[in-house]
């Protein structure tokens, strides 16, 4: 039922439903197209190249790209329409800013400036009228007198420095110098950033000397088998050894997405002298061993809020012995590192109007600001966007439903293309929305009964509406289309889940908005981060009223923002200093403490009238 | 034979012959009397307190001292002598300066500003309104911006914080946290001195509240099982596993001093914070670990000059696991940070006159100079003094003769009143000095043979004059009076030995003089520091042309400077300052790539005709 696209250069596939705009299906593959004007197909930003596959050529297209582009292959992905299998290629220049900034050769817009550098160092030899010391003989040729050398490398300096001449390579991380490499290497210097998620650690291969990304590999979190949320970690972290327990899983997991990401490179660890981690609090602070216990009781702190550079060996971090750990800063207690590497990414430095940040993963983070003053909150909104406390519910994997479209019936997109065996958070708000318009789903979160169905609803529609035992459902998948004994259901009790979780994120949201005092009207740019951020339909969104009635084309997908940041933050330590005073300036509501939050999410675990 | 004298409060005594010098006994126990007139009688500065046991006041003291003070037991130390088994109390302000700052209690002068530091927060408990993080709930009360916490000291945070209601202490090192510690522990800060020396590692345990000196404690260098020298260590360090094997011995020393420091002062290890080391480049480079091959071959680099600062840990130190080591700067190869320890401690920074400083241990280093320029060398003079090539000679441990004077007949003093077994450095130096006086040595280095004895000499010490296999000898010590089989003599080889050993200390000397263009007479003092030049008589050593003719009351001895250096940086880290620059700035002189040492030492190598 699905279609295949595939983009390119990366070679990142995604399935889709057929009539999906190739936007949404390269935000589906992870690869954000740059819509400064929110897909209306007015600034013609989002070109990309597609063979065959897509809906023709609108008027839109062709009064935006030259004859010679269309001739080329060209489309916009806000609007074409995939039809078929397809490859599209996305230029460097269609890309979102963030992202290209470490991909593209556009010259003046890279910034490469990474903390791990390489230095080569031509001596002169030793003689009876240069008695210097080692060290000296190569601080001097570095011009360092701020320089410090760890103990380890000047242990290897005289053999790296006799080896080739006095002609060596000095690896330098901040003003210290962390190893000596015989001879010249300076064009062989790597990184790995990691997004540390509750649920996916995810790491990105860097080249430092360019920028570039080399690889990239993914493992679910191994802590997951303590539990799917944040709460439960803290919690083992509590009991005897679950403190050692859960880092040196997630370490684990490190590891061997490093084994992965070195292998596929070619290269050995080594040669990685820098990793940097984003992750919430909780996240960072088990990997760092650093005791979470007090972020679950009143009034939340964290252990450490500041960025934190060590030796990755500290932790573990198996990279080479001497390289260093870099972490994200963190907010406060229930706003980490992760929502500042979104804030980095979606360039909230040079916005001067509202703009509101969305992170929609485990948890639900949001940032409401300007260049001049951030707020943020968070709530416990996504365990069932996630999949948690959903009957059905499972996370974006293979058998999942993650796209329903209404029509005369509901077609589905599947996963893997596999016979279905749940839906995940997309889907949810694509039902939610659907059910909604239809007149399946009443405003105060009723799902009608199989005798309720109102006339008009085609019947292929109305017969997918059932009683089962606990309440009113609605057939997402019958028996015979998945792989358990019956259907695929959405019930009653899984839309009042949908209820408590859009309203924790819509009443955090209206929270920020009164303590900035800005309207839906003020609001310029709404930017979905995160896995799941990335999947949903605006639309849908807007429908269900997870976010505020705010016009469709200023609703933008701002892909893995917190990897994003996690990658700029290693490529360049320009972006750590602008980091460290987002941590340090941004404000955070604790949104328990503050009345007015009820009161907002009692009015928002209700559903819109209309759209 | 010789008498016991206590020195008081220490408690630390000497055996010296009866008619010494308090001044002399002193410096026998270690303890450095201000002698600013040189011993001349003319300051009045060496006051000391003795009941007993002393030659009868004379004029000079008379002048100097008060009725009241004479009253009170006042004597001068440059002019009592002992007469039998005595008591001397040294006030604080009759000591020399640099040991005097440590000890002293007299305010203005004791500096005391160590790198460790203990500080009490207070800190308001975290609410609702103030969620700030552990970390910065510290620093905020700290004031410290740019104060860095280690992680491990970040992990016990938690704990520590809420031990007693958010008051505890932080102990800081320079800008970094390295431990919390619940409650108030701000007088409760302590450290250590090393002098790592080649025969011998000294450790004093100091109060960094108050700068005071709690225990001392010494070990051979366990490293003498792999050779006397600093090339045989190094020789050994670079056979297969060598490096390890003395790493671990010296630091295994240490560990060993620490035990007995903390055990004697009712501490745990974990109370030490830092030690300083201090000792030659090449103790130096084996404690940290570095291979020390390189300055044992042209050009003789070390391969760390400046002043290091790492964890103990790193090391093997087990003092706190997060306490931290700061070795003292080398000057070159073969000056190391002994010889910054002995110039910081002999105050050359306020120093307007040439002064020379020599410090003989197992190598002799030399520094000529103002607080101007300053010029050093090394040779390897040593192992002469120290026993080494020397038919009965040995260290200065029990039974070692270590004073011989000569008269009617010889009399000796032995290390422990037992029977002699040989003879240490400074009664080689002392007999040397006699034969000279006696005519039973010729400025050639020639011994006389019993039929040469001259006339006029005492019967008694002609009978000593003896012609053995190999040549003439002269007898310290007749077979009866040994724990030996035979007598213990003075050979004429052991002489050759003398002169290449004091041929080589002198001709440095003149070299530092030519370098700087500075006379006999332009020398404003004479600083004799070290184990050996703490023991040596100044008229002797004077008399053999071990140091240039310079009147006898501008020589001073300083004590184990070097090892009072290290508990300076200890103690104040404005010393460690100092210490840099004269690591930077003091130059050092290659002997042997000089063609004008091998003239001097030529010329060196003859004894003077006549004092």
């Amino acid at each position: 039922m699905s279609v295949r696209v595939t983009f390119e250069p990366e070679g990142k596939a995604a399935f889709v439903l057929p009539g999906s705009l190739v936007l949404e299906a390269a935000a589906r593959a992870g690869i954000i197209v740059d819509t400064p004007c929110g897909g209306r197909g007015t600034c013609g930003k989002c070109r990309v190249i597609v063979r065959d596959g897509c809906s023709p050529l609108n008027d839109t297209e062709r009064e935006r790209l030259t004859e010679a582009e269309i001739a080329e292959g060209f489309r916009l992905a806000c609007q074409a329409k995939v039809e078929s299998d397809t490859i599209v290629t996305v230029p460097d220049t269609s890309r979102f800013f963030e992202q290209r900034i470490l991909t593209a050769g556009e010259g003046a817009r890279i910034c490469v400036n990474p903390a791990v550098r390489k230095r080569l160092i031509e001596a002169p030899e030793p003689t009876l009228d240069d008695q210097r010391a080692d060290t000296d003989r190569v601080l001097d040729a570095l011009g360092g007198d701020a320089l410090t050398i760890d103990l380890e490398a000047a242990r290897q300096l005289p053999t790296a420095l006799r080896a080739d001449g006095c002609r060596l390579t000095a690896v330098t991380h901040g003003d210290n110098i962390i190893a000596f490499e015989p001879a010249d290497t300076t064009d062989h210097c790597f990184g790995v950033a990691f997004d540390v998620g509750t649920t996916t650690v995810v790491g990105s291969l860097l080249d430092l000397s360019t920028g570039h990304e080399m690889a990239v590999a993914s493992r679910t979190n191994p802590q997951v088998s303590w539990g799917d949320d944040v709460i439960a970690r803290i919690s083992h972290a509590g009991s005897d050894g679950g403190l050692g327990e859960l880092q040196a899983s997630v370490v684990g997991c490190v590891n061997e997405i490093l084994d992965e990401l070195v292998a596929h490179a070619g290269l050995t660890r080594e040669a990685i002298y820098e990793i940097t981690c984003v992750g919430n609090t909780t996240m960072h602070h088990l990997l760092l061993g650093l005791d979470p216990s007090h972020v679950a009781v009143i009034p939340f702190p964290p252990v450490v809020r500041r960025g934190v550079v060590l030796p990755a060996a500290d932790v573990g971090i198996a990279i080479h012995p001497r390289g260093r750990l870099y972490t994200m800063p963190n907010i406060a207690g229930y706003v980490g590192g992760d929502t500042v590497g979104v804030i980095l990414a979606s360039n909230f430095a040079e916005r001067d109007e509202p703009t509101l940040a969305v992170d929609i993963g485990t948890n639900g983070e949001m940032v409401l600001g300007t260049r001049e003053r951030l707020v943020s909150c968070s709530t416990a909104a996504g365990p069932a966007f996630e999949g948690a406390r959903i009957q059905f519910g499972m996370r974006a994997a293979e058998g999942a439903i993650e796209q329903v479209r209404f029509g005369e019936d509901v077609a589905v997109s599947v996963i893997g293309d596999a016979p279905a065996r749940g839906l995940c958070g997309s889907a949810l708000v694509d039902t939610t929305a659907g059910l909604l318009r239809a007149g399946l789903l009443e405003p105060t979160g009723r799902l009608v009964g199989p005798s309720e169905v109102p006339e008009g609803v085609p019947e292929r529609l109305a017969r997918r509406v059932v009683d089962v035992e606990g309440g009113n459902a609605f057939v997402l998948a019958h028996a015979e289309e998945t792989s358990l004994d019956g259907p695929v259901l959405l019930t009653q009790r899984d839309i009042r889940q949908v209820q408590l979780a859009k309203g924790a994120v819509r009443a955090g949201i209206e929270v920020l908005k009164a303590e900035l005092g800005v309207g839906d009207d003020d609001i310029a740019a709404v930017l979905l981060a995160g896995g799941f951020g990335n999947f949903i339909r605006r639309r849908n969104a807007l429908r269900i009223g997870l976010l505020p009635p705010i016009e469709h084309s200023r609703i933008h997908f701002v892909g893995n923002a917190a990897a994003a940041g996690a990658k700029m933050v290693l490529a360049c330590t320009d972006y750590r200093e602008r980091a460290e005073a987002i941590s340090r300036e941004a404000e955070y509501l604790e949104l328990g403490a503050r009345p007015d939050f009820q009161m907002h999410f009692a009015e928002a675990m209700m559903f819109p009238e209309d759209e």
